[in-house]
């Protein structure tokens, strides 16, 4: 019998921590349709060990794009309010920003002037308010700004701005063994401060674009020195590149929303086994935005061709999700 | 009575999970002595919730150089037999190394002459034998070389000169909720295609130099090749560098042997709360090598006086080491 008592425990401890995945709907955001059925269909399937296409945990591995995808990213990219508001906090210290474009035109407000010079313009921006500070320095600032800086037409926090039915897709991915990742376009630096609280994936595993920094010794302390100097730029090609620098393996699965996650999505599913790739259509003008082919920010052109091409899931944001954001919920 | 007959299974099965922490010495390979003991001592208080150390889980981030630190490094880097052995490979395709150098030294097994040329003689090799390929080629092309490939002078498979001592560490640190990363001067993608199997470290915990790779599509399949151009070099200021750029948070504990390690551990002790440092020093010239302050090869010198005046732990391998390699075990 004393074989016995050792066996009880130890099933039902198995069945207490397995528990939650026969538990209430873990995508209640989702309404029924194809999205949700490829979602949780592979998922199923990529998890049961009786199945040909299970993968071992190891291996499930899941790329998320953050901008478009895990949080909105109209009238503009996030991270461009945030250095804007940098621009300004900086002035002070900048006499010279009155006369000098695009710096100038964006002190005074307008900013359709500031973004004329296009990508020259906007890498100006972002050196000046993104280099020449320490890393703690610059995570502190990016974490202050992060919980108090408002959205101008919501007027909420930019992380209350994250999709409900995302975050349920990222913690439903976990609770099957997936290790979810970041792999956006934006600042790695910008994000790594507050993912882990927002979409509970932790420094490690956020990838982006980065700046180059120098070590020194500061008075006999070490420090990282963010320079004026682009690193890498986690950016349609160099999405791949990305996951193969940290990650160094071919994720499973790929969820993005433009033209700049196509390369991800491709060199996910160019990988033996089960596959699974995702794009977010932006098909809701009141609750949300409505934007494709023809929009300069995240613009979904040739991925959406793709998609259809290859038989990628497509959520149709209008029809697929029952609430976008989580202060829509009642 | 229902609320007991819920909480007794749930009790035994936190029992049952922390059962292995109070089972047998993990550290069966190290002697007692001040290296032993300054270890179980960090661990015990940063695991403890009640010790005004104790760290949380998800700060729980230790790293360790690979070469001198996991695995030997002498009588050369392993790294460079292995572009020894692909340059004997590859002759046949590349007839004009018969007159140039190094190549034409190093095929009539010149080891000398091939080394004369200094760092950019290493390069060349490096370049002609890492790049060129897809990354899964050249994943493929490591492994191979790693499953058969032996030491001149042991007769060992490479994976065989690991350290016990240090396996031993590695999973103790994990079974204590750390998570391990490998920060290493050697090639990210030569590690990455065996360090699960050896160490228990899977690829994205892995850091190291890297060349830049390019996104090709080739009829249609995307892949990833390998440019004759430096990345990024993860060795002394690189080691802060390269951690900041892939786990984004600073390491509570780190392990290395070499003046190429001093500033990641610099870095990991600059930070608040408890730190651990650890060196290993090369004592024992029969069971292992002896070497420290001037060796060409993983060189001890300042990171030793370092390590002396900041009463980081040095790993004296010859007493503080009961076994060096896992084959000596009976």
């Amino acid at each position: 019998m004393k074989v016995r008592k050792r066996i009880v425990p130890v099933v039902l401890c198995i069945a207490s921590l397995a528990l939650p995945a026969f538990a209430a709907d873990p995508l209640p955001s989702w309404n029924d349709g194809p999205a949700r059925k490829a979602i949780t269909e592979f998922v199923q399937a990529t998890t049961d060990k009786s199945n040909p296409k299970f993968v071992p945990p190891e291996a499930r591995i899941a790329t998320f794009d953050q901008d478009g995808t895990l949080w909105a990213e109209q009238p503009m990219y996030f991270q461009l309010f945030f250095a804007l508001d940098r621009v300004k906090a900086l002035a002070p210290q900048h006499p010279e920003w009155k006369e000098k474009e695009p710096f100038a035109s964006l002190l005074k407000g307008d900013m359709k002037g500031a973004l004329a010079g296009g990508e020259r313009a906007m890498l100006e921006i972002i050196m000046a308010t993104h280099a020449g500070m320490t890393t703690e320095e610059f995570a502190q600032t990016a974490k202050e700004w992060i919980e108090t800086a408002r959205h101008p037409k919501t007027g909420r926090l930019y992380t209350e701005m994250v999709y409900q039915p995302m975050l349920e897709l990222l913690a439903y991915l976990r609770a099957n063994g997936f290790k979810t990742f970041i792999v956006s376009g934006g600042g790695i630096e910008f994000m790594r401060p507050w993912t882990e609280k927002v979409y509970g994936i932790p420094p490690e595993q956020v990838i982006g674009s980065s700046i180059k920094t120098k070590f020194e010794l500061r008075d006999g302390k070490p420090v990282l020195v963010r320079l004026p100097e682009i690193n890498f730029i986690d950016e349609k090609e160099g999405k791949p590149i990305g996951i193969h620098q940290h990650i160094g393996r071919r994720p499973i699965a790929a969820f993005g929303n433009s033209d700049g996650d196509l390369q991800m999505l491709q060199w996910t599913t160019a990988g033996s086994g089960a596959r699974f790739a995702l794009l977010v259509h932006h098909t809701d003008a009141e609750r949300e935005w409505a934007y494709d082919r023809r929009s300069s920010i995240g613009r979904l052109d040739k991925a959406l061709d793709e998609a259809q091409a290859k038989g990628w899931t497509v959520v149709d944001m209008k029809n697929d999700w029952k609430t976008i954001f989580p202060f829509e919920k009642r």
